[in-house]
């Protein structure tokens, strides 16, 4: 017993390589090829391991990558492949351009302009963020760029007001766990407000059915604003962030503007590389430029300017961190679907719905399409991996065509509040550090019972008024 | 001027932006593709910042990286390609595997062991380096994990002794360049000393060259050995440290070693992990286990046990910096290569030469290989793109087969002495920050006219001796 709690990270870990050994030493499931299954081992321990953190979740990760490369389950090539992502990459520079925003001390007066607008209550700066993001989701078709590039900056800048010494850390976790669950909220309601929406746009219309900007929006509209106003409440209430009513703090605010006298030129050029970077997100898709590319270009600004030192961003551990964790955790899941797991997942659950009342059946893909993203890193790979077959069979099973595809399309966007690593935003507000990993799931798992309840129920109502069936 | 002067390095920036812009608006030589030149013209633009420095070197890389990508010269997957790099990687991990080295003391005592044996003079510890590089390089094919796991911690670890406070900055700056000339000599004199020679083997084999181990050891040796003996002791008498003898330092070095005691429990582990290093370098290769893959599993029982913590690896910004600026250089010299720039080339440099007597004309091809190795990132990327084009145009000339083939073979590895992103070892050992960018270009410079002189001059005689011409 003695030698067990001296050395207890060692055998939680050993226990944890007992796991995928186990797993991989059953034989896999008829129609998985070995290698998948040998992955899927390697990926259930790592994501146990994560859990459990006997280690920092970099190292849980690596190990897993190292594991896959020394057991030849996957190559090389493959299994460094995700350090190329592009989304990985926007994640690492959304690390640096917050940090640019925070030391210029734009972030503070951005910050404190908020405060004085809506810092009566906690609340309020949680649901201030949210309206922020719903404000920019139909423009900003990458929801990594929109919650990393500009909700981040200025959450951080807030949190770090109020969560100084002798202040409040819940306020940190509620604004951090609302943004969050708010940008998987915002990301579901607009055909333009998540960069694998006009992939399932694409899927479905190659299935018959034709999704519109419009008839995407009116559906979204009401189970997506009362998503936005209970969800950010049920964060508030679980978290119970001690400062609650702040009512001097939009005299403070004030105060501290004052303070800090006009706007300086480095806080100057860091507004222009925001107004550049909204401006590249928002028109960017429309001459092929990436939203990563346009990341890099304010970045390049930036340290051209001066106003972020590459020494500054050297320093960002955060953001190596989330970079070395955030590819490893992309690759294992990329690659299990990759490998057919998916496929052969797929082709499970149709197996077993074939028969079923439509409304039960359906529901029932829905529900395993949304929780199966506890084995995704992103949205897009688990769209592209489980839309289409799983939107077959709806159809098959008589569920009308259009609200089929609308469901899926909200679940595609809603699931990716579950993690702290199934979506672009979830790794970056996570690398803020106010909220720990079980924290983030228990959450994230409440979060979607309500969206499940709110989206099924009164968005079913609101669909049956709108004739989509 | 007074502008001038305030903004010195924007307008440095800017002007190597002109320059840029110039030679892309230059129409190409005939055979050129337009996205090759423009590539050469970004390339060509961000190794000149890299020398003139007007930002760091990992700035200035980003700005290439982002001008190839927003002008769509190099598509984003393209780009972002090399950070999934192999040797990349290696280099990465070269440095934690380092520190842990240095953490645990293991490095220390290594360093007061060749102080106690070798620490008369300062030459005597240079060439125990080069002596160890030697010892190990039959047996450890990648020249990055020989240089960058085996001899830069120990030569970290020593510099650091002679180049605390009061100390001679000087002697580290003499130990990393004798070093890393040395590990680019020792990676020519075997066919087992760097990834690339194997290779040449079989390129060299397609043209009906056989190189055996035994030819090529017998041909290196007596080049070789001189160039081991003249190339240091070159770089001692141009860097010229203050401290050349150290009559007290085999005192020093007993009385610390004996203050530090008995091995402790982390430098036992450090010793077994090296160790561990050792055997999968050493015969990794027979079962394919890639160098990288062994750094790997070496880092992650560091990690396992402790004796590294994942705070102090986030904390290493060298490798991180590393990691930037060489991920970028080799992406932007690989895809000149890929763009048909480096194929255009050799095929000018073949026009050119028929009709020469052949030694004059060998000469010319074997020089014009040497140096444009300015513009590659890789040995083994130079040797694909160059090598046999270059053989055969030799043998075609007149030259006997196998003197070209192992002439071109042996400056195959010697032209990675000149630059700091020529070759693995090169950014691990920059890395250590005692040479600046000016002083290792020009000591590259200088160690290269040595190394021809030498292995033309010389082994040319030593080849007549052995009959190869």
């Amino acid at each position: 017993m003695d030698f067990l709690r001296k050395n207890k990270n060692i055998c939680v870990f050993a226990a944890l390589c007992l796991l995928g050994l186990i797993i991989a030493c059953i034989s896999p499931p008829q129609g998985v090829k070995p290698q998948a299954w040998h992955l899927f081992a390697i990926f259930f321990a790592t994501i146990f391991g994560i859990i459990l953190k006997p280690y920092p979740m970099s190292v849980i990760s690596l190990f897993g990558l190292t594991a896959a490369v020394a057991t030849n389950t996957l190559t090389f090539a493959d299994a460094f492949s995700s350090f190329s992502n592009e989304v990985v990459w926007l994640v690492v520079f959304a690390f640096f351009v917050a940090r640019g925003f925070i030391m210029t001390g734009l972030g503070s007066r951005m910050a404190y302009q908020v405060m004085h607008l809506l810092g009566k209550s906690t609340l309020g700066l949680g649901y201030g963020l949210v309206a922020t993001d719903l404000i920019l989701a139909p423009t900003i078709p990458s929801v990594t760029a929109r919650a990393g590039g500009v909700i981040f900056p200025i959450l951080k800048s807030l949190a770090e007001i109020f969560t100084g010494k002798s202040h409040d850390p819940r306020l940190g976790a509620f604004l951090t766990l609302a943004a969050f669950q708010g940008s998987a909220i915002t990301s579901a309601m607009f055909l333009t407000s998540m960069a694998g929406n006009p992939l399932i746009a694409q899927l479905a219309k190659d299935h018959g059915v034709v999704l519109t900007w419009g008839g995407w929006a009116m559906a979204s509209i009401v189970p997506g604003l009362l998503s936005l106003i209970v969800v950010p409440y049920a964060m508030y209430w679980f978290v119970s962030p001690t400062i609650r009513y702040t009512p001097h703090a939009k005299e403070m605010a004030k105060e501290r503007l004052a303070q800090m006298g006009p706007m300086k030129k480095d806080e100057w050029i860091m507004l222009g590389v925001f107004i550049l970077l909204l401006v590249l997100w928002i028109f960017g898709p429309r001459f092929e430029l990436k939203a990563t590319v346009a990341a890099m270009i304010g970045l390049a600004i930036m340290l051209l300017t001066g106003i972020l030192k590459w020494k500054d961003a050297l320093e960002e551990t955060g953001a190596w961190d989330t970079f070395i964790w955030f590819s490893t955790l992309v690759t294992l899941a990329s690659f299990l679907n990759k490998l057919g797991m998916t496929t052969w997942f797929s082709t499970w659950v149709v197996s077993n719905v074939t028969g079923l009342n439509w409304i039960v059946g359906f529901l029932f893909v829905a529900l395993v399409y949304f929780y199966t993203h506890y084995f995704f890193a992103s949205n897009v790979a688990h769209i592209g991996a489980m839309y289409a077959p799983l939107l077959i069979v709806s159809i098959a099973l008589g569920a009308p065509p259009e609200l089929a595809a609308l469901t899926l399309a909200f679940f595609s966007n809603l699931f990716g509040g579950l993690t702290h690593y199934g979506s672009g935003p979830a790794p970056i507000l996570f690398g803020a550090g106010y909220v720990s990993i079980g924290e983030w799931w228990k959450m994230g798992f409440i979060a979607s019972l309500l969206n499940i309840t709110i989206w099924v129920v009164i968005g079913g109502l609101w669909w049956k008024v709108l004739g989509l069936w």
